[in-house]
């Protein structure tokens, strides 16, 4: 009953069969190899567009890059309070950017909305005494397991242009947003006025594999990525991941099964005396808050998931995870300890 | 017939299988996992002492982590002009150590020595308008293929200790060195005076996978490589290359296999008329001048190889270089063909 | 009528007078000249102690150069959500660190207490998924014109030091605080734990002027200066400033005259109707809320400040600064307006 | 008998002056004052063309600040071996551009030729394993005492441009090439192609100022500067210094002073005994060989000047810097111990 984080899952066979697959024989290294030569392509399919694609090792490398490419290092980089780049990734976002600041913002169920950031704007306009506002990140799904609607993206968009921001997305649990909202990656992404996609598949089946998607000019993009270490010698491995991920909708198919072993926790907890859903469930994500003898139960059955706030008022507020490996029998169990 | 680097190769099917191995069930992330767990006692046999060990995923993380460890913001870096910090990591080590300057030194074979150092030394003694003397970064087999004995680190780390330096051994080729000098880890790094060791396996037979090795206190690396994006969530998948590549002696075996190919290529070449052997062979390349003709005819036959520089006299300095899992017909194809 | 701030106004002319003086003749360069050398020992005398003195030429410069010390590239700085390297600097805390993390904080009067860090600190204490606290920053006087004393300074360290965080002092107003608090330098310092000060002049008389005082081991700090450009080389005209701003204890004086006006601008609009005094007066800084229709006359009647927030109700929240110059009719006359 | 810098001497008593003239009344600091105001168009006459001006305090400073807005993180900066920014900024370079590489190349009395750069690119062209090469940054004068004409700097910018770099100019002595070349400031930047300019006052008379000068879009320069701790509050301070140097011609006034007292320091040496001038005279310095027992005997009466390198075959290379302010009579009492 491990429902810690979907980084606690392994890799899906499909996508450890291909890397044997990719094996064979001497190609070139460094991404100019066969595999890594499809992906673009195959990322143009599923976005119904050019794209220019960089594959690399993890949500923290993907996200730090894509915001120093969009981002001065005197930049502001506007983000919700409790998004991975602000709290999950030390100090990543400024390491790479060459010391941007963060501007954390509030926001329901780890959404910002337009009218925050147009809030936030003023203490950044006065000139070069503040940071400039640069980029708007969001993160989709967020943190809590919500996911932006494309309307919701465009006004962001919308929002940030109009002030001279970028729009980056943090794209972790992309498919699981996708397999919930049931649209396509294009009206998720560039169509809804992304600028660029940290496109996540590690959490959702690969081993370590996300790739940075840039709908506009990639820049120097290349030479920040060698640079900082994440141009990976023999590319087939990570590219192979990366293809076996997309194909067949692989991506989407794993992505719905985490969602709805998530929708079917969230649906058990929320008939139990005592315990309260405390974000809707859109992606593979329930916060739930149980009573602390409860918790306590679970955790002595074996259960294991985060306790994101400190016990309050006798209860606790956890996280449960899902992924596209928890055996169904573990939602089961859990239910039926925790009822 | 595939000479062009060692990066060409694929993994070794050992190493492919423990991917496989450890993929079951759920385990904890970000390092707390079994697998790494075991890591750092493999790491602790093999060196004979306690040692602390983080696996990264390529040789220019591990070596710019290891550097910005290492030299201050303000420090200077010596090491050879022609080592791969130098020339093939765009600008990683200053970008990781905040600035820090690489002062470039000459040497025979890819070998720099402690004269060599310490004629450079008086420019940098000038209090603060000069980088500040930090580090010696050895590359241990170098980028031309040959390897330095213990007496002569321990030389060069009397040197750079005396100076207030610390010494960074670029292993890379670490296993090729052993295989070659057949000597222990220990005696070829901190008995000899190595202060962090950048441990390389991806060209020996991983997919993606290094370690840097400290020898003292590791302080805050744990920090700069998750601010660098290079702790990985699922950690396993990056240990367990480790663990498979040291089991039972593979990598020695590997890197023993590889050196000996390279020695069979030099000495077919050697007896081949307007053929001169660059530089000695120790470890896996193989550097070598060829007649113009003789390039043309063996890339017409398929041989990959990089021409090292350009045509000069009538010939051409080539390098070719052997891995693991080189067919030994290649080689005698090669010979045959360049003959 | 000029209360936009304490840096629109001139220098003293016993400072003036210093540069002239200076010039005689010529003298080493970078800080090896007499006048420079004296400055360590005046620092002694009046911090009671051997202290590591840094002249530069901004407030930002020292801040960033000593937060930069005293944290690495990895650290997270605790300070008011409102000090001035939070708002005023752009983002060169971040930038001279190699990105490290501001934390905000709240606090009345910009100052900020044990119990908010000891509040903020577990969101920090995730190992390497979050920013190491390494700093506390205050800033004396605050922003709001308010002053920590002795014992308040020496619990932030406490708490600073237990947590194993260094204290950091913007003493960009110190001297207006030691003349509000009638202590010794030493005890508002030092002796209550603070480890590194930026010491302002600038503000109190000087035409660029401020020094990094260490109270312990400044480490590479002359390399960190030099590496960012602000090693001047004709350092005797940065070193005279601070020379003749500490003799005869014209340093306080100065500051005791600003504050003195302050008080009295104070005194006077608290007595006028609809006015309010927003935080204590303890320094050279008055924020009070006026009625717009009063803003808007002492503008017409050529009055400067600084709104510091929009209206609101009727009101609007300004802020008037004294300067050591400020002429005592400015304050009768703005009052006399304002009534 | 002061040789050994013109950051030796102090300022010109016009400039002094101007301090305090600026020093007069209330007024809006960070830039916005009336001197500063003025000194755009002032440089827009002096260049013959609308500039962007950017006063800072430090000629390191400047050509760090110019650098890092013409170079990417990844970029690579080529320069002489010798010039100031590789050899006397301690790393500024590197930290200001986010680890930018230095190419060193080498080239007669501090110079460098466009074919010296065309021979060092090849090793930038590969792709993103090597830095990407941005800038081509020259000295005038060069620290050798030499000076580039208008046809050697267009040709170096032809070059620098065609291969998609910037030219920059660290002029911290431009006013003695000017008085030595007898060409307008225009002619000896931007209609020879010259991107940004450092443009140097502190060694010619100021106290502590220097300008950079963009003849392209400045981008956000203003932010860096900032970020930097270089944006002086009390700027008028900082403009002054660079207003009095423009007046009246005082700046070329001073130059040719310098210029002419070194060209009789050498022009007498030459007639010495033993002596050896190492390189043209044509700006303010004279690079001389001397026997050691000359050396030895200067410095007992009270010489001060530079070794430039340790003594061999019985001579010394020494460097003689004359400033505006040295005194004739030093020249000639300097000419009798020697003789």
């Amino acid at each position: 009953m491990n429902f810690s984080s979907d980084n606690a899952t392994g890799a899906s066979p499909e996508i450890l069969a291909a890397l044997a697959a990719a094996n064979d024989g001497a190609v070139p290294s460094y991404g100019d190899d066969p595999v890594t030569a499809r992906l673009a392509a195959r990322f143009g399919e599923i976005f119904e567009r050019e794209v220019a694609v960089f594959p690399v090792v993890s949500g923290t490398a993907a996200n730090a890059l894509a915001l120093a490419t969009l981002c001065p290092p005197h930049g502001a980089i506007f983000c919700h309070r409790e998004s991975h780049i602000a709290v999950d990734e030390c100090t990543a976002p400024e390491f790479f950017s060459g010391g941007a600041r963060l501007v954390l913002l509030d926001g329901e169920d780890g959404k910002i909305a337009p009218a925050t950031i147009a809030a936030a704007l003023p203490d950044y306009r006065r000139g070069i005494h503040s940071a400039k506002p640069s980029v708007v990140s969001i993160t989709q799904a967020t943190e809590f397991g919500a996911c932006y609607k494309p309307d919701e993206i465009a006004a962001l968009a919308a929002c940030a242009h109009a002030n001279g921001m970028a729009l980056h997305m943090d794209g972790a649990r992309f498919a699981n947003a996708l397999a919930f909202l049931k649209c396509s990656p294009a009206e998720l992404s560039w169509r809804a006025g992304v600028n660029v996609l940290s496109f996540g598949a590690t959490k959702n089946g690969a081993l370590m594999a996300e790739a940075v998607v840039f709908f506009r000019e990639a820049r120097d993009f290349e030479y920040r990525r060698k640079k900082a270490g994440h141009l990976i010698s023999k590319m087939r491995f990570l590219s192979a991941q990366l293809e076996a991920y997309l194909e067949d909708g692989r991506w989407l198919k794993t992505a719905a099964r985490a969602n709805a072993l998530a929708r079917m926790l969230g649906d058990g907890l929320s008939k139990i005396a005592g315990a309260e859903i405390a974000h809707p469930i859109e992606a593979n994500g329930v916060f739930v808050r149980l009573p602390n003898a409860t918790v306590a139960r679970l955790r002595q059955k074996g259960a294991r998931f985060l306790d994101w706030a400190p016990p309050k008022d006798g209860r606790t507020l956890v996280r449960l995870v899902c992924s596209f490996a928890t055996p169904e029998e573990d939602i089961e169990r859990f239910l039926e300890v925790a009822s």
